[in-house]
């Protein structure tokens, strides 16, 4: 009997038990194949198999029209970072970027090398605890596009919208909420999200562009980093990651049986708002670090009166089989993060030893 | 009971069981953390572990100097071709090709872009069934580096010798011959392969360059892309594909007990000993396609008279329990790849079936 944890781990972080044990049932014998999902190849009929349920997981569970192409790619959400402007940002353009947090801020920085970066909306000089309102975002009229990051995992600020940026395309890095909730597809552009957080294990990035965004590169670049060559050859440039995308297929399989992201939305919500509900009603001993209309779902961050404090309280969590808790170094503080995949047992869990804590500590 | 499957497929490609009876018993629970592998954060202790582990394994079974550095990275052996020359050739400088196959055709044409690419060696006209004497190759006195791919995949010719280029660096894609035999690593500038045929799964490819190469890159490139940011960040400048680095750490582990690149090379040379006898012995039918001094002990490529039979012997060969026997879109025939964890008793299955095949067909 192995013993039983809640992995509040950012991520890469905790996938579908179900998900895991099929996984682990059929590790050395794929549908009945005799063989690992791992040894068949990328280009055999039952790996096509694969990953044509992969996609077509996707399109239904984000909606998606035709116009939209699905590519599971390597090197995460970082390398979109770079790939994003080299294939949409001419040097002559400009390109908008909203900075709500550290990889809004990572992300405006990687496309600096690639044309004009103008920062549109910063929260950094209030330390990332908010979000912009939609009519607080004056778009650069002739904006290559848009660039936003709609849940920040390290602040734990989350757009409670999707952003609209008229004519100008959207692209939004959906890393840690993507899949969370439902979401108006036809406002966006081009999402990214590594799977690591609510898709399946690190080493895999999704990409959902709009088709007429393939034809824009401004500059000739190696085929593996050029959305029109990924998306011609159907995500198989080269050896894709086979494993995580057959992976991602189960969890979107999982998800659909939750009712899909309008299903989870409402778990996720109910999460949420027991764990907020804990810090507000602490009397101020757990300092929620988001304001409250840009709290995110995803990932809640809070501190203790001091560092010592919150040492202590991961500590003690860790000891109550609850793992993942302390905040990351930029930030220190608390971290519970609390994916799809996350249950609400374990935020009771936590919620219980806070209430506990306060009063042994307070 | 599962059926038994002799998988010869070229890639991704048979694992050791015993790594995928490991992996499959400890995925919802590696070393007692009460997690999977997949779960936990790329920053934890535990998989700090992992991935030490999996670099100490690397590093013991290619006898690597200190001064070589063993990446971990993501966009596998075709990305390679571009970092490559990205990061070491800049524009008005020469590299020096060596092309003996489909792959290493297509690693000089990646490089065109960012320098003088200089074939100095080429089998093409001749359809790739050669490799070239070490005395052949006249290195450009002043290259940026020589670049040959030690065994061709899909033409089945494999270099028998570590290619000396004197004081110019020698990379080398080794993706499919990488740990099956041993290497005089001295020779070697940068070694870079793909995981998936001799390492693990997809989805990762490992890169071992000599210190003296990260900081010669001429030109300013996004960190992901950089071997020096990478090699600085022990390969976490972004998040890693956490489940295949622990997977090529179990077959390290493995490899190791086989007696290393030493042990596994005369299982390798013993297979294919019995392969190529079956196609010298069979008066013609069977065609082996490389030069007998080129002979590659990983891929195994040969042809039967015609199409039809190259066809309907892959037919039966499924039918027995043998898949993945049939060649490359590019040349046709037969292949059989026999890399590291595929069994002698998967050749002498094949070689039977050979043999019973040619007297039904002759």
């Amino acid at each position: 009997m192995s013993k039983h944890i809640f992995n509040f781990s950012a991520g890469p972080a905790m996938m579908p038990p179900e998900v895991l044990e099929q996984a682990a049932a059929e590790l050395s014998d794929v549908r009945g194949s005799g063989m690992s999902v791992m040894e068949i190849s990328h280009r055999s009929d039952l790996f096509g198999d694969i990953l044509a349920e992969a996609e077509s997981g996707i399109r239904r569970l984000m909606n998606l029209p035709s116009n939209y192409r699905v590519l599971f790619l390597q090197g995460g959400a970082t390398l979109q970072f770079s790939m994003v402007p080299m294939n949409l940002l001419a040097p002559v353009d400009t390109a908008d970027y909203i900075v709500t947090g550290y990889w809004g801020k990572k992300a405006a920085k990687c496309a600096v090398a690639f044309g004009d970066v103008k920062t549109v909306y910063s929260s950094e000089d209030t330390g990332f605890t908010t979000v912009p309102e939609q009519g607080e975002i004056r778009v650069s009229p002739n904006a290559a596009y848009l660039h936003y990051t709609s849940n920040e995992t390290i602040d734990g600020v989350e757009f409670p919208y999707d952003l609209d940026a008229g004519l100008v395309p959207v692209v939004c890095d959906m890393s840690s909420d993507v899949l969370s909730r439902s979401i108006d597809i036809e406002k966006y552009g081009l999402i990214y999200a590594g799977a690591q957080k609510n898709l399946g294990p690190s080493g895999l990035v999704l990409v959902v562009i709009r088709e007429d965004l393939l034809d824009r590169s401004p500059r000739a670049l190696p085929d593996l980093l050029t959305y029109k060559v990924l998306a011609d050859n159907d995500s198989m440039a080269n050896t894709p990651n086979t494993w995580a995308i057959y992976l991602l297929g189960l969890v979107c399989r999982w998800l659909e049986a939750k009712g899909g992201p309008a299903g989870i939305e409402q778990v996720n919500a109910e999460k949420a708002r027991v764990l907020y509900e804990a810090i507000d009603k602490s009397d101020g001993f757990y300092a929620g670090r988001a304001e409250r209309n840009a709290r995110s779902r995803m990932n809640v961050t809070f501190a203790l009166p001091n560092a010592e404090l919150d040492a202590k309280f991961v500590e003690e969590a860790e000891a109550n089989g609850m793992s993942g808790l302390k905040g990351h170094r930029a930030v220190g503080g608390i971290r519970a993060s609390i994916y799809n995949a996350f249950p609400l047992a374990g935020v009771e869990h936590l919620v219980d030893l806070m209430s506990d804590f306060a009063r042994r500590n307070g």
